[in-house]
């Protein structure tokens, strides 16, 4: 009785259970006591193993940005669709359209490459703090200490980077209390076993995007392969199945709502450690001009795309990413108020204050928050020009080819150690395949458009300002008519859009670019010196904040007095939550769990509510296999949990306390978009697919027996109805 | 303990215990055992004596075609804000802005009368069935039939208002199966206690009309006065207020998810008796065109109404009442598909049919839904047309003034008893006060537009459709620019829409108006003839349908073997029910409660959520009173209950089981709109004010002692916060 008594409060009271992104290190910090009452039935120490630097949590595995699971020893990783989505393109054809029909491979043979697919799996994590502030000299300004530090951290990189097929990177944890080397193994024989058909992983599209109620089936399952010897290899038909240490067996139960989760995975970023004011220039100004940029943007996209239907599929990739970013940046204005975040980091910050002046420990941490808030007001003057030049991926891809190809020339001149960290030579495949990608994207009149919208905002911008480059080719004064007739003459000079031209262009030196006499590239090449003194900005104010901050923060973390989850930063993470719904509103309650029959009542045959004929029989033949919730009575297909998570987590594994796969992330719930700032309890929602429909989806719409067996699934007989 | 079990289960389980709208007779036919495990406390004798012919049922009254209640002895009145607004806009000016500030009659003096404002007060119900049916002789053709019932009809009504400030009226149950005089007291005093501002009223507006979550103060306090001797009088200082026989006291501790609840009231037209080809019919054809030829007007006064802000303020209410219409009719369509309406009624029909043929009983059932389906296909070829004709009302006020001032003259030249109801003499004073409150809806330039909308799609009918005052005045293939000069040359010579003017129209003969040369009057003279002849046509068709329509529903009752509710006319109706949220959709549960909070969190500050600022301040200092819900930690605003309700229960009573009154109901949720063809009890909801917000508002919002004080409610402290 007491026991149930327990289980019921924790399910009921709104604690912030589900609050904190942790390290892997930070788990072991953690009361067990508590961790346990959560529903944690595995011990602690088989979740991370702090001597080898590895656990269960690295079977949470990075893809390529996105986050994936191990629920296999025989390599297999369940990710979301939109995360292998280029592998299924670039096998796609008018005449095999796996987009639209979706992939199974029948055997190993079948399996499909991806090329220049990685999986990354965390081999150790080292504290490397010293070492990074042993690197800036004594009396070193702001620039130097950046520069030291970055070149320290890249020296760190190098080093580690010597072992074959090793990825590495020193990331920074609260501003920079602590670094941490992490290696990495780089997979890279990557190859997609399954994925369902665009209409089922999209399902909702942009429509449902971020919302709640959700029915996407977001998942795919690829595999990685080593050479025979077990080392990362390149693809070879001679490779062998990636012997994987840990990983999720699949929970063929699945959850029910009050059930304890845990999300692993790769968070990418997030700003809960910054100043409440520093939160409050966002929300005044980029969030604002996000919306007002990226709006402009859209609309001209979607109008162009409307003329013509070639235009419409080639500005689909970029129309799709931009709206995710306004409809982002809406959400985080509609959370920061709605959850009071940023007065809530005030009364926090006086609190830590107080604290300090109380105690008379850390002055220092008064004098950087000022410092701090001092810099702040300092970016004000040319916010603007900063946030133009920083959102060329807004405008034109043309634009933003000529500078990416220009600041690569300037920077490739320069030691390796020396550049920018994305033009090193270690990013140089990755920078060609993006400028090659860009190809399918392209679409004249959209391009020209988007220029001349860049344009006339850099002619708005203020005196102190001024983009030289805009005011030299096209006069401070230029009409609409003659911005457009320049426009269009760059692009009638240019031979950027050309795929082999741009692709002789990469690595060329200044010289040999300018050498070219390309109209386009010629604006690139002065544009990009904008940038780069900008570059040089930004690194001294790195180097303020890499100063001050860490100041602050370790204040902050006196104060607290008990863990404290470092904001996001790409490294490994785990969250504990339960299944919960949220009230959005007044008068509604988002119920936890959605139902195939929900997948039925959005289906209208037409996008993004049109699910394939095979899954429609399936479901409406009530062919649901042993997949039915006892209490829904029907297969479940999306649930929410409290959990904290932010973009990165996408396909971070849903694990239940005994560390089987229950759900496969991928979204959150709008009104949780502002998390990024700080966790609202009430309506900290993200949002997974179900295992259940995995499984239901690989049963009975595709019956995937051998995939099933492999995963250690039975079908089994359905289960027999509960008698009421 | 086994007591509570019980209860959980009637909260629990989806019974169909609120379907009906329940005839007072019928109260007594039910199970009383299963009444009282509904929750009524109250022996069923004390709603209903059917010896008197009344009971606390009638404490429900009639106002204006809504519904209403007594709350004091002392004549006061519950109702909805939307259902007394004509009385706040008489006495409202500039100077005096009732509709925006709201009234609250300090004394009693200070009431403001309305003019021509009426409650009727049921007095008795009396079975008229074979009186009526006498009366249709032998071998009379359905015309014939049709004439006699009416003309006995209104003999029987004409007799009953013999007696002084009567009303009565001979109401049809199930389409002919019972016929009864109801005999309703007319109080002709009627005066405004209070109503709210109109932001509160109508907060939401149109955009959450038929919507969940809901947070209207949609309610206002009228009282009856009567002569000093009790009689009914009109208007006079020394009146004294109605003496209510039956009241419901306020129920000051409100209701909880699950409460029982009955709605009293009168409800308009339903159709479930209809069989599922007519409704088939409706979903077909009527609907469609509904949302076609409304959506048009509404189209036409929006963008006319852009242009000028005077016309803006002049095609409002036209607006307000064809968006409500506009959106019902999608709701209809929404429902009868998602509710498998249609479907259900086939088989519940078919059901009957098989029980006839296998019983032999009432064989005349089945010949008689045979001839009704046969007289379903006549009314296709010419259904256009008779819609046309029929819906005037959206289209050109002028054109609907000039035919209804046409037929007027055309029935007034017929003796009283032999006239269309509508233009009887009882009925003269509605149709003046009619023509004269439709000045201030006049909008030339929407005038004309409308208009020529209506001559476009008159032309437009088929070969035996057409209608020869169109064809005539405009020609049959008249040009867009052709009909336009001639809409503009009707309203250039017509006096129809100077008031002085049409009034003095009123009442004179077809020679009379004919002789004016009016040019708007000559074509309202021609279209009335067709008009009239279609009035014979409907009277035919009638004349079968009360021949035929009872045969088969006598078969649906006696198969039935219980008490099936009759469809809704207008007649007083009881509905029993319970406090219940519901799904609209997967992933989503609506709350039956909404809050203060809600109120203040859709509050932007514009139209149509901008409450007044007393509220928003009494709200934002917490000044709750004693109305704070436990559970809920706030003023509950609106609730939902899963009673049986339609157009016409507007300001009905929600009563708990002690005859108290919980609340007002006030609408519909979206999802139930098509309930008015079949109860689908998953989204059977109607929307109710909760009693705590109306008295929240009078005490802590308005300061309105005296008045709590006669409603016999105790302010008292603030109730305790519980423990936890």
């Amino acid at each position: 009785m007491k026991k149930t008594l327990l289980l019921w409060v924790l399910v009921a009271v709104p604690a912030l259970a589900g609050e904190g992104k942790w390290t892997p290190q930070q788990v072991l910090e953690l009361d067990p006591a508590w961790l346990k009452a959560q529903g944690l039935q595995v011990p602690p120490k088989r979740l991370w193993d702090p001597k080898r630097g590895t656990g269960l949590l690295a079977g949470a595995v990075n893809v390529g940005g996105c986050s994936g699971a191990f629920i296999s020893a025989t390599g297999l990783v369940i990710t979301n669709h939109h995360c292998i989505f280029s592998i299924v393109q670039e096998h796609s054809s008018p005449q095999r359209d796996l987009i639209t029909q979706g992939f199974l491979a029948t055997s190993r043979e079948a399996e499909l490459p991806g090329k220049g697919s990685r999986i990354q799996v965390p081999r150790s994590f080292t504290d490397v703090t010293k070492e990074v502030l042993a690197a800036v000299s004594s009396g070193a300004d702001d620039l130097a200490r950046h520069q030291a530090i970055e070149r320290k951290q890249k020296e760190l990189v190098a080093a580690c980077e010597k072992r074959p097929a090793t990825r590495c990177q020193v990331s920074t944890f609260d501003g920079g209390v602590q670094y941490v080397l992490v290696d990495s193994v780089e997979l890279r024989d990557v190859r997609l076993v399954y994925a369902p058909p665009r209409a089922v992983g999209e399902f909702g599209g942009e429509e449902d995007n971020w919302m709640w109620p959700r029915h996407s089936g977001d998942f795919a399952i690829i595999r990685a392969y080593t050479a025979p010897d077990g080392s990362s290899a390149p693809y070879s038909p001679q490779n062998v199945h990636f012997k994987a240490e840990f990983f999720f067996p699949l929970a063929t139960q699945g959850v029910k709502p009050g059930d304890f989760v845990m999300v692993l995975g790769y968070p990418g970023i997030t700003f809960r450690a910054l100043l409440a004011e520093e939160m409050a220039q966002r929300q005044a100004r980029l969030y604002p001009r996000i919306i007002d940029l990226y709006g402009e943007s859209i609309r001209i996209l979607e109008e162009e795309g409307e003329k013509d239907p070639a235009g419409k599929i080639a500005v689909a990739s970029t129309l799709k990413s931009l709206q995710n970013r306004h409809k982002n940046a809406e959400g985080q204005l509609a959370g920061l108020k709605r959850g009071r975040i940023i007065e809530k980091q005030r009364e926090a910050e006086e609190a830590v204050a107080r604290w300090v002046e109380k105690s008379g420990k850390a002055p220092e941490a008064l004098r950087a928050r000022s410092e701090l808030l001092s810099r702040l007001k300092d970016t004000d003057k040319t916010w603007e020009r900063e946030f133009l030049l920083g959102n060329l991926r807004a405008s034109a891809r043309g634009l933003s080819m000529a500078v990416t190809l220009a600041r690569l020339a300037r920077e490739r001149a320069k030691p390796d150690l020396e550049r920018e960290p994305e033009f090193m030579d270690r990013e140089q495949q990755r920078l060609k395949d993006q400028l090659e990608r860009e190809q399918k994207n392209l679409f004249l009149p959209a391009e020209k458009r988007l220029f001349q919208a860049f344009v006339r905002r850099a002619l708005a911008l203020g005196p102190e300002e001024r983009l030289a480059a805009v005011d030299k080719h096209f006069g401070p004064k230029a009409t609409e008519k003659e911005v457009a007739a320049k426009v269009d003459a760059l692009y009638a000079g240019t031979k950027l859009l050309t795929l082999s031209e741009r692709l002789a262009m990469f690595g060329e030196s200044e010289a040999q670019l300018a050498a070219r006499k390309d109209p386009l590239l010629a604006f690139g090449l002065e544009l990009a010196t904008e940038v780069s003194a900008l570059d040089e900005l930004k690194d001294r104010r790195e180097g303020t904040a890499s100063r001050l901050r860490p100041e602050w923060r370790r204040a902050v973390l006196a104060h607290a007095g008990k863990p404290v989850a470092p904001d996001a930063n790409s490294t490994l993470r785990v969250t504990f939550g339960k299944v919960l719904g949220y009230s959005p509103r007044d008068g509604v309650f988002n119920t936890p769990q959605t139902t195939l029959a929900g997948v039925l009542a959005k289906h209208t045959g037409a996008e993004p509510f049109d699910v394939p004929d095979k899954l429609l029989a399936t479901a409406e033949a009530k062919k649901l296999g042993k997949w039915v919730d006892r209490t829904l009575k029907d297969v479940p297909v999306n649930f929410l949990a409290d959990v904290d998570t932010t973009g990165g987590n996408s396909g971070s594994p849903a694990v239940n306390g005994k560390g089987e796969l229950v759900g496969v992330n991928f979204d959150r719930v709008w009104e949780n978009v502002a998390n990024d700032f700080g966790y609202n309890p009430e309506v900290a929602r993200n949002v997974n697919v179900d295992v259940r429909y995995v499984l239901w989806m690989l049963d009975q719409v595709e019956d995937a027996d051998a995939l099933l067996r492999e995963l250690g699934v039975r079908k089994g007989p359905p289960v027999a109805r509960e008698a009421r």
